[in-house]
């Protein structure tokens, strides 16, 4: 029960996280389950935002952002923040400055389930957030949270060292243990889709595609042509 | 209380539909007497959505996308599907895959009181769509619903056949055998906001031109020099 | 307790209005010791809207946009309409017409706590608007209200004359008295910023650039090596 | 699209209404295939509220209650007020005047998709009211609506002369022309539950009781014992 | 801009607070012109909570509850705390010690614009307190705030020394100058009231009463028999 | 990746939980650190509700019971149904019927993330319940789901066979492992609060007790006399 900032996590391959976020959220989001989406209130804060990276967690008191600037300087090159806070708050703890010195140590980007400031300068540097609310409203460094426990952001849990990836539908969290098969199976699907693509193209019907004719027939749904 | 799928629906005329479309949500919402709106809380997920359309209904269970696939099938060129939920839900029951269907049949768009996933695919295949949330959550195909039934749908009744006009300022609904008349009030509105448009810009303020100084007066609105 | 349109208030100087304009709602928000921001509910219609005036204050019936007509005629160039109502509503009480006589009198935008429409229009005019809702929602012209009374806006107390801040991070109120010494205190916050934007940059770490180490070791933060 | 006032409408049998207030409002939902439920965010505002009658519906402008001062005298003994708002609206539309009116011409409660007032003496007089907010905000009588025509109220569509049944569970309702069927499938429904409880009190458990074990093993479900 | 804690406020009358208790929320709100009403989100802890008395003022960091101890030694017997937060919390601020200590120096009821907990003690000791939510969480003592200034609590400005009065329709505050002349309206309207509720309870009908057929006439709505 | 029904879970010892049952969601969320805490949305269905044992929980599709049928089968007596569903939803997916059964099997009460039903008939059996809604909502059983897996719940994470403990405050998780300890905290804690219960009732002030001056004068706020 004690605030603690871990210093050395372990990450998924470099490659695995890039093809995952290549695949994308919806696809990882099927690929694994229908599994480790967060919440789809967490927004970008800009429509071309992209990332994939691995988990350094923190946990913040609300309207105090002391523990970011702690996580700052144990991430590595390739990490994406991940940020909570113990009580729900749309406050604005993170902006610009925070974002100056993400990018100087290679990080690669922000989810934070509270607020977001500078959102202007932040889509100018390219430095891809999702969250909870855009709010001005400053924050203190007054109270003690911890860096790489174990959180619960945006209602799904996130570990240090798993992999997030995040684009214009949302956030999902890969476990790390989990993230070279996940990409595997993501793979899978993006090869099935593309069958699936070039049929429903050509005009056929998915009720035929996905053989959902028998399936409406044993529950009962009924045509009528009126 | 049966769950079925009627085919065939009749649909407003498609010079009647244009014109609406042409006129937007909000000159048609004030045209109609300031009815048949859509909550706001719909959105469109790109700026440049705009549609008008149709009405193919569909109701589904939350988390149920099985009669979206049903109704695709129902649809004619032109036609708008315009999706419910039997309680709510945020959940993303309608895709890229299921938009490339629709497009390949001629479908122009969707309205739905749930999510909405591959937003940035959607958005690069300029398919419309107003949502209630964006969201990669996964559904199922399990259970039973109706297409072409009368349905609520963010607040107003859709009935199949109905003409649906979408745009940046959220869905309208139009009865589709009032849809020529309203198109019609709609452009004797349009005239109308012309000439004040004309003044307005001109100068002439708003309590002159609507005569509103004996209104506040009557209402007992005091105007202080101080 | 009668309501009132008062005609002549007071007003910041032009130059300061412009300087906090420059200097955005993060930073002034900051400079007045975090007070004075609007709820972030309200946000911008488009990503680059910008604006900076003297309030003029209008409270309004929900659903009854005839204070925002008599307001009109009492503002001057410069000048930001804050729109509130008397209870909640989304509805949409001003659109492009509104637009068009407030830019033809030099009204530099509008703040209201409660719905906007025509937004495709407002866009394409540059006319900046925050608001809670976007909604096709029309009003009436029914119900007294008052003009450059004392309001609450979206949390914040708003008085006529008040400078009006908002940009993509939402929207900041300074009071008229304190303008002047706020853009001067926004101005040294922006200076340390940049010394502060250099040193990060050059990847010095927050902790030690704001003397953190300290404050987590009195707080019993534990660092940990796994 | 003009307001009116419909003087008559027809009603269901009085012993059709009275066997549904004593089904409920959970039985009843079920019994006409999970149709009929108003959203959830109505809720009654005393415990003990249980309302059963014949909807006499009212559309109001948000804030404005003219138009129950119009639906009361409409109404009759063992009628309900089913109210709702153009726009969404939490104003106090109704309190212990407009009770004391329906009281004394037997009308028998209120659902409201906005807000009520004077609670306390709501409850004291055992006036049942289902509304979306308390709130103390005053309305003002000035702008048109409709009574007895269809409406959307809390999502879901209520005609004039449907059965409305509220309960602690919330509100449904019944189709006028359906209530006579729906209230006996509602009879066959409790004696199947009271079969069902008979049973489940006995501890036989519900994966054998509606025979889940098939299902389960069907949807690939496994049992595991660590 | 520096936080303050005021120690001396000026109040109204103590037979002027009892009658206003007395009168209740929505007779106070009517009585004042429709104003002063705090946001209904805000509600009683217990049904039968009640309150009037005079506002001592709390700003507090959210999540931190450190000002209201600071208050409460400057609350005199007859106050009533109104406590809001510089951003959005439901943090659980207050709880059961820190109303046997209210209670020990005569302090009367809280309201807060954010969370209390130990909700069963505060019942038994009949502490009433109108708060947005009830949350076990804690909070720490680490951030500065002011007593006793002008705060918007919920939606509404609250000054030190005005009258609060709360009851189960909610929250109303009163300016202290104008205390004695709004409970003399207050009570005016209570006299009106006694009327109108004897002719409604005889069966007067409200749009007699009240005068409303000419209005609905006036208004184009039309009675149509069926 | 599979869905799963684990049948046999530890649990911590029952004096500890009867323990803990007796401190209350407050006292033990502060011994252990402030955690642990559900999201206060959750509230119980009547004041009177208390609970406290160990958890079995239970992931469904939302708008699905099937799972909680499963796991009822799995309870010992003394254990507590946690259920959680994949995504937000605020269906009645519980009510009478299994309340029934779940008593039968001594099972002593239900934490839900979705919604409720029956309610007034589950009061008369003290059967608590703590929920997102109340809602007669019916479900299907269509779709798989896990029983004893760990879940996030309202925002926090539970275990099987973690102590749940929950009352009119809301309710709180705590890990099996650290029962017996946080029950130790928890008493020391009361013990303490006896102790500052007696001298706040003596009439001493919170600023002195917990020596709060310094603390404010460090912060640099200031006692003002008017």
């Amino acid at each position: 029960m004690k605030h603690q900032i871990v210093r050395t996590i372990q990450r998924a391959a470099a490659d695995v996280i890039q093809l995952l976020g290549e695949q994308g959220v919806a696809t990882i989001h099927e690929a694994q389950g229908r599994t480790g989406l967060l919440n789809p209130y967490l927004r970008p804060i800009y429509p071309a935002a992209k990332v994939a990276g691995s988990a350094v967690t923190v946990s913040c008191q609300p309207g105090d952002n002391l523990m970011i600037h702690a996580a700052v300087e144990i991430c590595q090159p390739g990490d994406v923040l991940v940020v909570t806070t113990t009580s729900e708050s749309t406050d604005g703890m993170f902006g610009e400055l925070l974002a100056t010195s993400c990018q100087a140590h290679g990080i690669r980007g922000l989810i934070i389930d509270a607020g977001v400031r500078d959102v202007a300068d932040l889509t100018a540097m390219d430095f891809p957030v999702w969250s909870k609310a855009i709010s001005a409203q400053g924050t203190v460094k007054a109270t003690p949270g911890s860096v790489n426990i174990e959180v619960v952001c945006a209602g799904a849990i996130v570990r240090p060292g798993d992999v997030i990836v995040g684009d214009l539908d949302g956030v999902v969290v890969i476990q790390r243990e989990l993230a070279a098969q996940v990409a595997q199976l993501g793979q899978r699907r993006l090869e099935k889709e593309a069958n699936s693509r070039a049929k429903l193209k050509a005009g056929e019907f998915g009720v035929d595609f996905y053989g959902l004719r028998a399936k409406l027939k044993e529950l009962g749904v009924e045509y009528i042509d009126e």
